[in-house]
């Protein structure tokens, strides 16, 4: 077989706010790739079929000497990130040609492009036996998943009768964390950004729905009679209302804060002494530090019920290594529809 | 006996900012009080001995629709907070005359005044095995000293060789808790306001002790190689340099944040998304809140230390209930030399 074209997704440039598509990230065709020849050095070759675009990707945008849990992306470089692809060629006896593999926690998958060697080192070779749609590994049985399995688990002390507010209750972690909660007998208010997301999370249950953009969320909690735990993925001024909102002892679980990713943190967080005055108690939470304390559980409890339809899930899948610009930016704005993942290629 | 004056210290205005001697509180002499004769209606009578000024009274002098964890000061009424006194007289089975009383967690002793009928609901009769000072029982072995050792032991998590800052660690809460810290065998930093202050932190063996009014908070924080725990009395930019400053999976512990009583919370905490980014842990804490967990432990492990002197305090006695509002605004200056009592009489 003669040389194909090997597709990238490059970081380009950082942005000073949100990522702009064909600067921050360029789709590049320069690279060539003979399927055959390549050495794969006792590696294994893979095909990328799905990617997955999530909120945290923006965190790794930034000058390479400012600290954050994941290092910066390198200008002129890949982006990388959780993905799904298909062995092609292996030396590596871990893996059959053939086998569906996935990345996973902080052993990151995917370079974003077509056919990718690798040593395969942090990859996990997928037991489909549900035989569910591959990209469920990126988004409800992936690292969102992980990572709402785990923090609720971890830090809710979750009671049957207790209200919790999940904002980005429609996205891939909120929306886990309001059928966890539900299932535990909690009340649930869920936020969102659109009205189909507020629909989404009606069907999964969420007893109060509102789209942030259009009703005030402090008034909702206020009116609601406070929250006994908030899920917080985003940060800035809906931190401020649920801390006054937060009844007495309750827990806050900060899981992103993806206003501040773009235009930086400059919200004034007047209510912060709310955490003194009512003992609350607040966890930050990133999966990668947790190193899969739950794993083996998560996958045991919630794959049959995934696979039964118990728990339910969205996504929006976008086809085409060269819509990652747009797609990065949807889902830093909120408007991305469901869970992002970008289909690279067909099995 | 003839009737004697009665002496009280009154809420008189809410103050703006900082608490104004003569303005937000005022010594009133207008009542008088016959020793013999009152009617003590089943309760008892006491004669007040020493009363504490701590930091928590001025989130007492607001607005009294304003919630927090301790209901608003009622203006033209006496202040209350935690004091000791002396039995005069009983008609509750549960005290003898002569017996040393003091006010425990959420059961305020005392008014502030010469003396007071009470029913004694709340009231704990000293067991003064020791014969320790009886002002102890308002700083060390009191409610600073339940407060630093009850937070301390539920949320602290420490671990020998870790690190830890303590903020007002020259104060009653700070310095039990820097003691509490070297008896685990961890790093301590300590800062307070003034020069005496931190000579004491050195006294009871804080590692590294500064004036945070002539050296950078932020500047030793890092140079120390960052820190596993905070603790936290002061929030504003102090508690920023500390989320900063914090080790992956650090803990905060939030028990109070002077810097926002007087002049509001407006102090942008930037570094919030570290709580996040690190995983941090952060705990408010009011003692109040837990319900005396660890009192038994508390006086069965603490008074020896104290006793033998093992653990240390300080105590800056001023005589004369006349000066509470002097006092009361030092506390919120930090211009108090150590734990602020009040003796309003003699034995």
């Amino acid at each position: 077989m003669s040389p194909v074209v090997n597709g990238r997704v490059l970081f380009n440039e950082i942005p000073s706010d949100f990522p702009v598509p064909g600067k921050t990230v360029v789709y590049d065709t320069s690279q060539v790739i003979d399927l055959d020849t390549v050495n794969v050095d006792r590696g294994i070759l893979i095909k990328t079929l799905y990617l997955s675009i999530d909120p945290y990707m923006r965190v790794r945008m930034r000058e390479p000497d400012v600290k954050s849990y994941l290092p910066a992306f390198e200008l002129g470089e890949c982006l990388t990130g959780f993905g799904v692809g298909k062995v092609l060629r292996s030396e590596n006896p871990k893996f059959e040609v053939g086998d569906y593999v996935y990345g996973f926690l902080e052993d990151i998958l995917s370079e974003h492009k077509y056919y990718s060697v690798q040593d395969g080192a942090g990859l996990v070779v997928i037991d489909n036996k549900y035989e569910l749609p591959l990209s469920v590994y990126l988004g409800v049985l992936g690292m969102p998943g992980q990572t709402a399995y785990t923090a609720w688990k971890e830090y809710s002390n979750a009671k049957k009768g207790e209200t919790v507010f999940v904002s980005t209750g429609g996205g891939p972690v909120g929306s886990l964390v309001i059928q966890l909660a539900k299932r535990q007998g909690l009340r649930v208010i869920g936020s969102a950004g659109s009205d189909e997301k507020v629909e989404f999370m009606k069907d999964i249950g969420a007893d109060v729905c509102f789209n942030y953009k259009t009703t005030c969320t402090r008034d909702v909690l206020l009116k609601e009679g406070g929250i006994d735990i908030y899920w917080d993925n985003v940060g800035g001024e809906t931190l401020n209302c649920a801390l006054e909102a937060a009844k007495l002892r309750g827990r806050i679980i900060v899981c992103g804060m993806i206003t501040g990713y773009n235009e930086g943190y400059n919200t004034l967080i007047s209510n912060l002494v709310q955490i003194h005055v009512k003992s609350l108690t607040v966890n930050g939470f990133v999966i990668i530090h947790f190193e899969g304390k739950y794993d083996e559980e998560f996958y045991r409890v919630m794959t049959p019920l995934v696979a039964s339809g118990e728990i339910k899930y969205r996504e929006e899948v976008t086809v085409g290594l060269d819509k990652v610009g747009d797609v990065v930016l949807a889902v830093q704005k909120g408007e991305n529809r469901a869970k992002a993942i970008v289909q690279v290629a067909i099995d």
